[in-house]
């Protein structure tokens, strides 16, 4: 049956329609069934989308109504006609069974699963069951490596001609970990490649990406991104907006509210976004300790994994394990963690020396991989970049290739300081409440908001001291915020 | 922050809430954040709902939008003022997360676990984890009854002055297995009590509650309830609709969505259903056989299981073990099935016999477990009861006490005819596929869809032959029915 897009500038945070009854009647749809929506055009688009019906005639009888997400994913006009029919319901499901009982799965199954729930033909409760399997049986190497391809196969793909491409990544979990700004800003200062393919903060506080999107844009097409890569060597993007592994975007979510991140499933979600973009030299940080997402046998396991995948892609790919027990850098948020990397780069300034010496450490084994420096002088180089000012001339010139500008920085209008009940030494910071009090401030949506952290371990306090600057956009989170921080306390003082 | 309640007469199939989009802004909420909803009656109820935003004007500012689903579980009325908050993480998920690690729960983690499904406040995913670590893990017979006490208390509870109560119950499974509308009529005939509180289909052809509805209310509250009973000795209605077990409800719809369905959680259902209307005579139906729930082990165990818990409950529970290899009856979706019953019942006509048979079976065992017949005398009592009409007496009175008539009734507009491809013997009818295909055909919520078999296993059928009518109240779904049996196939020819 032929619809026509109607827009209710609705957002459902996921791709969702609204039918009017009659119509929902007569094609026999019922609530929260699924339906298949495809485009008219000469190369077809489709999406499957859980249906809401209304009785009202905000939705009139030819008209299929869609979310702001819907819309975007398939690049929908209003009054344009689509195609609407009801779903068979996908075969993948028993696939996802198959893995549950703990088999293995063959690369067409995987296809299978990944295509579906690229296409949104799974529900959040089926890829919830595919998640939890894998995280308890864990895959081979051969079943990662269809998952990987899956994944990259289903996304757009970059290609550059150049053969200096190189990568960073992080295995996440440690809050005000922002290396990637300042690494690809040295890098590319120094004539490496850096088409930074980053994420948005899911349950974490910030991504890469929310950060830049405080002072710039995020969201290009191909041709855009070729062009800025041409004229700076570097980009710093959102992937999701030119449709770079949406599988792996959509398997996070899951992952992120079930708080499980099976192992297969974070090496498949590294290596495919590195695909995608086509890196050749690949550096993965991999933070280890309490409250971060890895032990130290783990960190070397992963390690073990990704050195195998290096090979087999054939890309040079080097781990470093490094400290994940607490918070690096003082900001936790998108505004606040960009305020300490523009401290580090602007060598008129002073930021946090933890988050500095990190971005150095990583910058250094890239020139060393790519032989921009000689075996033990990468560091040296990368703090000859940085501390010349070179590397903040190279973010000023991504950012404005982004259309962006660092006067557009605006801080949060609410604050609170939290203060040290006793005397003493912190003795652990958690990582895990830390992203989520950030989150509850607002965090990732409300840019300023987030968490200012006066202390690191190890430090010694006076009762009274503040250790924490909650900061808000709204009252309402500041006093929620508040109010969680009372519930969690997340740094421990002895 | 305190708004009122508006209707769009939007039904999302779930409780979800659409604010103005200055509105969330200002509460600082972003989209698929959960909220909190608190009505201002002395005797406040709450409930969390995931929240949509929109931009036009259709929600104003002082407004929240709540889904039919959402409207009636708090019973709110259009201009009520209530107070919208954001909701703190809840701690079950924690407890949740421990099962996933293959822990036992206490009762205190089990009851939060069923308090913040009934609240909303864990979504599908996390509700998903949980029921298939239950599947994974199964439960000690400790956390069983915890998880029974859980569920019973979170819900209404009926309680009637008189020792003859008595239900049937049957772990499901098998299409048109609808023995109960036919029991229920032979034993309340007979002077026992049958408060049936039955469920909705979920991912099955129908539920008895969806059976009934064809020609009956089904939805009462308890006075009503007390009041039918008195009258007519007995009810067949649907639970949910006062708040009986509606944590079991949420549960079956991920379990069903699944198509995993873990024995703790199967026998908490049953148990938690009978002792919500405090039944004292249970009999429990357990077939089995390839394409059942259950084989051969499996139902000895349940049989165990429910023994074990008839006598800590102090019930007098007994369980039959019967052929679940196929279905039974013909009709398959309310109003077919509703057909057969009224064949079986009224002593003019003749309906299929393996209905009529384990519906007898099951009603003779009742009357033998409460003494209304001597052991060995049961089935007979039950024929007697039958094929007087003294059944079919009772099953119209219930129908008029509730508000029903055998007049309403009403078959599909559009059936089609599906013929043998080669003349044989039939070797199996697939149950689940059965299952599916009535669904598509629009059931349970088109009341006349559904399938109609017209062989059994065993049966010789010449090529040509018509094997099943598909029922469907569109053309669309008639064909969409169709297409999807000639890629299931559920019935193989030798």
């Amino acid at each position: 049956m032929q619809l026509k897009i109607k827009l209710l500038k609705w957002s459902a945070g996921l791709p969702v329609a609204m039918l009017n009854s009659k119509t929902a009647e007569k094609i026999g749809i019922h609530p929260q069934d699924i339906i298949n929506i495809r485009t008219l055009s000469k190369h077809p688009r489709e999406i499957s989308a859980v249906i809401d019906i209304i009785k009202k005639r905000l939705v009139k009888k030819d008209e299929i109504a869609v979310s702001s997400e819907l819309k975007k994913r398939l690049g929908l006009k209003v009054g344009e006609k689509v195609e609407v029919s009801m779903l068979i319901p996908p075969n993948s499901m028993n696939f996802i069974k198959k893995k549950f009982q703990n088999k293995s799965l063959s690369r067409k199954e995987i296809d299978a699963i990944i295509r579906d729930i690229v296409n949104n033909s799974l529900s959040d409760a089926e890829i919830a069951l595919f998640v939890s399997s894998l995280d308890k049986y864990g895959m081979t190497m051969d079943e990662t490596i269809y998952l990987i391809k899956a994944i990259q196969k289903t996304g757009a793909q970059l290609k550059f001609r150049n053969k200096f491409i190189a990568d960073k990544h992080s295995i996440g979990g440690i809050p005000g970990n922002r290396t990637t700004p300042i690494v690809v800003s040295i890098c590319a200062a120094a004539g490496l490649i850096m088409p930074k393919n980053s994420s948005r903060a899911i349950t974490s506080a910030a991504g890469t990406a929310d950060v830049i999107e405080t002072i710039a844009r995020v969201e290009f097409s191909i041709k855009e991104l070729k062009k800025i890569i041409k004229k700076t060597n570097a980009f710093m993007i959102w992937g999701g907006a030119v449709g770079m592994v949406p599988a792996d975007s959509k398997i996070i979510k899951i992952e992120k509210s079930l708080k499980i991140d099976p192992e297969a499933q974070l090496v498949a979600s590294i290596m495919s976004k590195k695909l995608a973009v086509d890196s050749k030299y690949i550096i993965i940080d991999i933070p280890y300790g309490k409250g971060a997402k890895v032990d130290r046998k783990k960190a070397l396991r992963l390690k073990r994994k990704f050195e195998y995948l290096g090979r087999y892609f054939k890309r040079k790919i080097k781990c470093v394990l490094t400290d994940g027990s607490q918070p690096i850098g003082s900001g936790i948020g998108p505004v606040l963690e960009l305020e300490d990397i523009i401290k580090i780069l602007n060598p008129k300034e002073k930021g946090p020396q933890d988050l500095e010496k990190k971005s150095l450490l990583l910058a250094g084994k890239l020139f060393e991989m790519t032989g921009k420096a000689k075996n033990g002088q990468g560091i040296k180089m990368a703090e000859e970049v940085l501390y010349s000012g070179k590397a903040f001339e190279k973010f000023k010139e991504i950012i404005k290739a982004q259309d962006g500008n660092l006067k557009k920085l605006k801080k949060a209008g609410f604050t609170r300081d939290i203060r040290a009940k006793k005397s003493g030494k912190i003795i652990s910071i958690g990582n895990k409440k830390i992203n989520s009090l950030a989150r509850t401030a607002g965090c990732p949506l409300d840019k300023s908001a987030g968490i200012y952290l006066h202390v690191h371990v190890g430090d010694k306090v006076k009762k009274g001291s503040t250790i924490i600057t909650i900061h808000a956009e709204t009252l309402q989170r500041l006093n929620h915020a508040a109010r969680y921080h009372k519930k969690i306390n997340p740094i421990k003082i002895k």
